[in-house]
């Protein structure tokens, strides 16, 4: 077994592995920002190390210095966490050159997904269904034109290197694929270093549905059900749960073997999550992306499961094999995650990073608080904006929508805006409470003017 | 059902009450003590009002005041929370009297269990396993004697007036029992304005095993299992789990078949803890007494039976059937409790009021936290010294000590001090973890000179 983790992540995932490692009796090393001083995860470790000045490219992106601490530590294993190198394929093979185990995938993993059109031809190869698109990159314009006008439009431009909804537009007719095209290209060039983009069907009314799953290193592959991502603002998530309101046991079924089927082609390791586009009105789904890394709403997994999500991933990068089988793995109750942010819902959700004059997390039965925030604590402007993940377990929708609207109303944050009033205006609102909406909820809620 | 109830306690069970009655979309009214204008539960609650000076005489115990909020403010009910008015016959007559429902069994359940060798006489007819000991109040020195000397030594006198560990005197001989008597009686003429005492044989070797037992007012009575609260300090619990280490199913199902004859005997209504006296030498157990009320350690039930206990008083108070059946009523995982008291373990347990510099709770997966207390919060002289309830869910024994360990290292508390570093080293220790020991644990514990 691993017997000294090196944390190369903040904020509350961060926390969230020093957890787990300790639970499993494994030596946690954090690393820090100069801004990240006073941080939680600084704390809770039992070693840590400054990495670099505040932006994130000259410390949690700052490859050789997370490197030199982790020789100079001993550690067996680096956890990346999600976001900063936790899909970064260099970083995944120098670990390994440096005989470090990478809590993940393999570098060649990573990189068959993270190239997305690659990722499309792979997924195509398995018999994991894709919406209908180029074949990789598209090489001129009249050629994208061509196969606008064949598949029919929407068509959505995505970047090949982007994903996590970035890179992405849709276009409604020629002159906005072409100047689509242009724009996509030019800003994927400045964002990744890779101009090119392919090109899919635009499915105008879906559900966002993901599935998590476990591959360990012996050749076992499983699948721990769906979490619903549909709730979204300009393509980031706000609300999961799970299960989700809108697929059948038999959906989920089909969809649980589609990720393994997705995950074997690339010979997988570790926590993953296949995500997919649900086109619920002809009920049909199409591969999205993979995400080769543990996901911030990971946790409502958790609560339906009882699996520990990041212990499996130390256990798995340890060489030992999946305990679970899949015929074990069942949904218990319902789950459902609200990330809450340090951003103004009045003010076009505008960061605000500040310092927490007091912070007071609600409490009780089925409640779970992920946060690495604390009274006294300043949210720093360099950084995402989370403040805590709010999850709700429960016996069903109705009541777990009940728990987490209770627990939004007693959690007690001043000293920043957050996103706790417009939350709970979601959890008011009829189309979410009758589980019937797609990815446009927000935009649709919006130009109703109720927010 | 139930549209406004008043919560006539403070601390962590007053915030827990308010959790389950907005989830259930009834009104709450807090009552305050003036020590109590800056507690969580006034901030929490729908409305609130104070009731009177800090002593609890003066206020939580002020039963006219009470009723006049309640009467003013229209409340159907009133929940007691546990301590103060929860086993108080008059109070409980004098709701029934002003037609509020009280929260809680009829007043003749309360009474029939809290005069403690009534309640011994009437398990007795109902064939609930009981001690050997005298029938009723013992009457005069020589009469218990004579029947001490029958059971045999060590002997328990116990005032009938008393409860939870209070009111009790272990003798080991005539001298002890005759000295033991007459400072029993006195203290309970004082404690309880009555002095009347009864003996049991004393088990030396046993644990405390409790059953939670839930009964409506249609004839219903279901039992959801055990907890084991043998760890305590001068007969105060300390450490709850449930399953119990030390039981076997049989064991489980007698009791909770005992447990069950127990409440219908005193055609008990609500939520209800009969306690068990548990010689796991002879794997025999006795009735201790019954608690007519919530218990401090009902949460760890609720995780893993996944029943919101409040929410059943709630409901049944209400009027509703129960919904669930005894045979779907299962055991999932393991769960403990650390009561967390503002207490210096080195000072002999001495209350430590005063200002909470810095609070953290821990977070994460299988991690529950009840509390009242937040940053910035004095801890009142007046009233118990508790801090918070930790609560963990886990698999099996061995992951819920684990979590609980990291989860007490990952508890930040300032300016006051806590029982946490001595729970820490009870979870250390080879017998705790090996889950054999007695109610003398603490005793042989300390004189080890661990502590």
């Amino acid at each position: 077994m691993i017997k000294k983790v090196l944390i190369a992540n903040r904020g509350e995932i961060a926390v969230r592995i020093i957890q787990a490692c300790q639970e499993l009796n494994i030596e946690t090393v954090a690393v820090f920002s100069e801004a990240d001083r006073e941080a939680l995860h600084v704390e809770l470790a039992e070693e840590a190390y400054c990495i670099g000045p505040a932006p994130s490219s000259q410390s949690y992106l700052n490859i050789e210095n997370i490197l030199k601490i982790a020789t100079l530590t001993n550690v067996d294993a680096i956890h990346p966490g999600y976001g900063f190198l936790a899909e970064n394929v260099e970083f995944a093979s120098l670990c390994k050159q440096c005989d470090i185990t990478f809590i993940g995938p393999s570098p060649e993993s990573i990189k068959q997904m993270g190239i997305k059109d690659v990722a499309r031809q792979t997924m195509k190869e398995a018999n994991v269904p894709i919406a209908p698109g180029s074949d990789g990159v598209i090489q001129n314009k009249d050629e994208a034109i061509q196969l606008a006008e064949e598949i029919g439009f929407p068509i959505i431009i995505k970047a090949t290197a982007g994903g996590g909804g970035k890179g992405i537009r849709v276009a409604r007719d020629v002159d906005s694929l072409k100047k689509g095209i242009e724009i996509t290209e030019q800003e994927a060039n400045t964002a990744f270093g890779n101009p090119g983009v392919y090109l899919e069907k635009y499915i105008e009314d879906f559900r966002h549905i993901e599935i998590q799953i476990l591959a360990d290193t012996h050749g076992n592959t499983v699948h721990l059900g769906e979490r619903d991502c549909t709730i979204q603002r300009r393509m980031q998530k706000l609300i999961e749960e799970t299960p989700s309101p809108a697929i059948t046991t038999e959906t989920r079924e089909k969809m649980g073997e589609s990720a393994i089927q997705a995950a074997k082609a690339v010979n997988y390791v570790g926590a993953g999550t296949v995500e997919f586009i649900y086109d619920y009105v002809n009920d049909i789904f199409y591969f999205m992306e993979m995400n080769t890394r543990i996901q911030v709403e990971h946790p409502i997994t958790e609560m339906v499961t009882g699996i520990d999500i990041v212990k499996e991933q130390l256990r798995i990068a340890s060489g030992l094999e999946l305990q679970i089988k899949q015929e074990d793995i069942e949904q218990s109750g319902w789950s459902m995650e609200c990330r809450i942010n340090a951003e103004d819902p009045e003010n076009n959700f505008m960061p605000s990073p500040g310092e927490i004059k007091q912070i007071i997390p609600p409490g009780g039965f089925g409640i779970r608080v992920d946060t690495a925030v604390y009274p006294g604590y300043t949210i720093q402007p360099f950084y995402d904006s989370m403040i805590a993940k709010l999850i709700v377990h429960g016996k069903n929708r109705e009541d777990v929508i009940t728990k987490m609207k209770r627990a939004l109303q007693h959690y007690t944050i001043k000293g920043v805006k957050t996103t706790i009033p417009f939350l709970y205006q979601v959890l008011q609102n009829e189309d979410f409470i009758s589980g019937e909406y797609n990815t446009n909820f927000l935009k649709i809620y919006s130009e109703k003017q109720e927010v």
